[in-house]
Parts: C-alpha cells; structure tokens; sequence
C-alpha cells in the first residue's frame, strides 16, 4: 500500500510553509521581493536539496519535479506582496510547518536508508530534509540559525525521535506504511506539544 | 555557429570581475591575503559551482577546466597586492561584471533547458550561475547578500529577464547562438541601465 | 606500502578536533546540544564533503563509512555535557587539529590529483578538505571565518603549502607513501611553529 495520496499532498504543504517563513524573514532584514523568493525557494526547497547532494541523487528533486520550484515561487511572490493585507505570524504557519517538519523528516529518512544500511546516516538524511532549509535562511539573513538556540522550543529533536521511530519500525519489519505514517505522527504531535508546553533542551549550565 | 568565440572570453572577463569584487570585499573586513583568494575564487566560481551540483554535473566546471581557477587565483592575488597602487570602486568593475552577469546566465540556462525541459527551472539555473557568487561572498562576510537589499539597483532581475527572453526564443525556434547574443544583450543592458536610472523594485510598502 | 595504518587512526583524531572545536563555539553562542552537535557534526565532516561533493564522489565518504559520523556525534554529545568539568580552550586542541589538518590537507590533495592533472586544483581540494570545516562551523555561528582573519597565525597556508610539497614529490616520483608522509609532516610542524612564533601573513598596508 502505497502512503503517496497522503504524503505528497502534505510535502506540499511544507513547500507552502517554508516559502511563507522565507519570506517572513526576508521581509524581517528588509530584502526586496527578488530576494524575498530566493528565500523562500531556499527555505522550501534546501533541505530536500542538501540530503539529495549529500547522497548522490542528482539532478536534485525539484529539478526532475518543477512543481515543487513553481509552487515556492508562486506562494514566495504572493506572500510578498499580500503583507500588507494579511498578517503573517509564526503561529500562522504553526501547523503546516510541523507536518511538513513531519513529511520531509520521514521521506528523508527513508532515502537515507535506500542508500546506506546505517540508523545514524538515515535519521542525519531526515533531520537535514526537515531543517536544513531553515538553517539555509538564517545563514542568508547573516543569524544564527533559530533551530539552534537554546531558547528555541524542540525542533530538529522532533525530527531526530521521529526519523529514529520510523528507522526501528522498519527494522521490526512493521509494513513501510505504517512506519511512515507512525513517523510523521510522531514528529508532528511532537513539535505541537514542544511549542504548547514549551518544552526546551536540557541545558549543562542550567 | 558557435557562438564560443565570444562567449569564452567573456566568461572570462566575468571571472575576473568576480575574483577582483571578492577581494574587495574581503580587504574591507580586514582578511588576509588567503582570506582574500578564497573569498575571490568562490565569488568568481561560486555561481557555476552551485549550478553545477543542482545539475549533477559533476566534477564542477573549474575541476575539469582549472584555467577558470588560475585566472581567479592570480587576478586575487595581484588585486590583493595592489591596492596601494590601483583605486578600485564598484564603479571600475560595473562594466565587467554586467558583461560577466550576461554570460554567466544565459550559460546557465542552457545548461539548465539541456537537463529539463521546464522554463523556471532554466531560468532559475541561469539566475543562480549569475549571482550565486556574489550571494556566497556576502554569507562568507557573514553579511545579508546584497543583492537582496531594497536599495541595490536590479540584479537579479536582469539575469532573470535575460534567461526567459533566451528561453523564449529557443522555444520559438529562433538559433541557438542568436538567442545568446540577444539574451546577454538583455540582460547586460538592463543592468547598466538600472545603475545609470537607478531602477529598483517596487516594494509594497511605499 | 600503504600508509592507511598511520592515516586512518589519525584521521579519526582530526575529526575528534572538529567536533570538540565546533561544540566549543556552538556553547560559546549560546546553542542547545542539537546546535553544538549539528555544528560539531559540520566542523569535522564538512570539509571532505565539500571536496567529495565538488569532485562528485557521491555518496560523500561519511555516508560510505558511517563510523566518521558516528565519532564526530558522540564527542559532541560527550563534550557538551562535560564543559562543566572539562576547561577546554582552543589551546587544548592545538595539536590534535594540527595533525587533522595534515591529514585532511594531503587526502584531500591525493583525491584531487586522482580526478584531475592539475597541481593546482589538487591543492585546492587539499587546502578545502583541511579549512571548510571550520569555514562552515563560523558561517553558521554567523560569523567571518576566523581562519581568514589578518590576526591569525598561519592555517590555510600551511595546508596549501604541505599539499604542494607533497604534489611536487609525486611528481618527482617519490613513493606515494613516503610523500604523503613527508606532505603531512610540513603541514603539520609548520602550523605548530606558526603559533608557536607567531607567524601572519605580510599585509600590503603594514
């Protein structure tokens, strides 16, 4: 059984998220709407292009599928000029952001996994799917990434627990499916009850 | 007709004008002279880099061809010596790096239409061999790109506009080595003209 | 003969180095353990990948031999949660990264000389393996690379020199062994003697 009717629906709606935060941020340093696009490409589509580098799959994915280069633009433009009427807050992007965290951290995964019989390998493939393309925007907005500081709500966490879940699933031999499903599950309740509990990173210093 | 007699030597005109606006760079924030070479090697080759992972054609473009690479060492090199002695502003390499900007981008897009056959992807392939330098160079100086400022006269967008109209013109059948001269036409015209009549984006804002 | 048996252990000992600096600087700005281990991750493995990935050797070398990645992640866990009880300062790193520096400088050259003939793209690949590293670590710590900084004692250059050491000895048809041997050791004693006395750059405004 086939999981794509769900799962490339919701990797859409990631795309749509990462464009919307890109152009957040751009907007945020002041950037006009060329660079307010190339953000938001760079943020929708970094993560799934590092992992596919990374492993050898090139042309990367949205080369081969242009949809997804067309979708981050057409939403990267629209958000720009529409600011103005629509309030745009991180909460806004709340719930699409988390399931597409879900979506691009398990597919990443399983790619990892294609190539390289290794848990650490494939879980590292989904964190990077899932948060290298906001890393990719902080670094061109010349910040320190926000997934990284210690007063950021778990983040890349929900990735790693969640790629792991799905990764020890398989090797259970449970259905592909199911583990992928059960993955995106549980990086997604994850991330929601991280940010409504404001759950944090046991600190050293603290 | 190959249109390589032009195109080669201008490309190489381009590299230079990247090497010398990374060495710029690189003596405003008080590098040293290895600091200085590299920042100019990845402004000069930086653009064609990135596209050439995108792409998967791999080893890069100035592995296969390392005179690309000795070109942008030496002029960093004597750039960065010469300091004393030669006054350089961003008005000395406009001219350079518009021409380095036409050839780069629609070099790029015909690198891009040969991999797939979708317009944006071109286009975007031949915007990032542009202006990828530039952008590294900046995120190298752990400054925003300028590029993407408000205030900066259009760039990107020429290299834009220039790789649809060369896009188009293939599609409508027009030779390959007319739709070259005319797209670096474009764009390297538009660019001059928007730093003489100070074009920028319409910002939504204003 | 191979020299794999002094290589190997040595090259784990580098990429101890940058894991440990890497979680030095993550702390130093303030990251949960998921930034420190990230940039732990980054600063030991990012140089190779960006040789691997210019080159096109995909998948890059920790995807091949999970071991590196596993190494690089568990010292940063490790370091992370010991900086209470361990003072750790750049001194205390000093030699172990010298010698990773060496390593990686001359693996990266030998890779480089096997792809392409020419000496100056190999050191190129050598100079990359051994600095991107630490030249990714400070980009995403969102800040100028340090090793490219005026107040730096010598560090790309001695990488760049004991590669062109060690090209010139193969070219002269030393044993490859023997030259890698003697590449690793000028890298190695001219960094060490470049803190020890202090050695920069000659600046054109001195």
């Amino acid at each position: 059984m086939s999981t794509d009717w769900l799962i490339v629906p919701v990797a859409y709606l990631g795309v749509v998220a990462g464009a919307v935060s890109g152009v957040m941020e751009a907007r945020r340093k002041k950037m006009d709407v060329v660079g307010a696009c190339v953000i938001g490409l760079i943020t929708a589509l970094g993560g799934g292009t590092v992992r596919d580098v990374l492993l050898g799959r090139m042309p990367v994915f949205w080369v081969l599928e242009p949809s997804y280069a067309w979708w981050a633009f057409l939403v990267a433009l629209v958000t720009f000029y529409s600011t103005g009427l629509l309030v745009l807050t991180s909460r806004s992007i709340l719930v699409p952001d988390a399931l597409g965290l879900g979506v691009f951290s398990i597919v990443g995964a399983s790619y990892g996994i294609q190539m390289q019989d290794s848990l650490l390998i494939a879980a590292l493939m989904g964190v990077i799917t899932g948060v290298f393309g906001g890393i990719l925007r902080d670094v061109l907005c010349a910040q320190i990434p926000v997934v990284f500081a210690r007063s950021t709500q778990l983040y890349a966490t929900c990735s790693f627990v969640g790629a792991w879940v799905y990764l020890i699933l398989l090797r259970w031999n449970v259905m592909a499916s199911v583990a992928t499903l059960i993955g995106i599950f549980v990086v997604v309740v994850m991330r929601l009850m991280a940010v409504r509990l404001n759950w944090r990173l046991p600190d050293p210093e603290d």
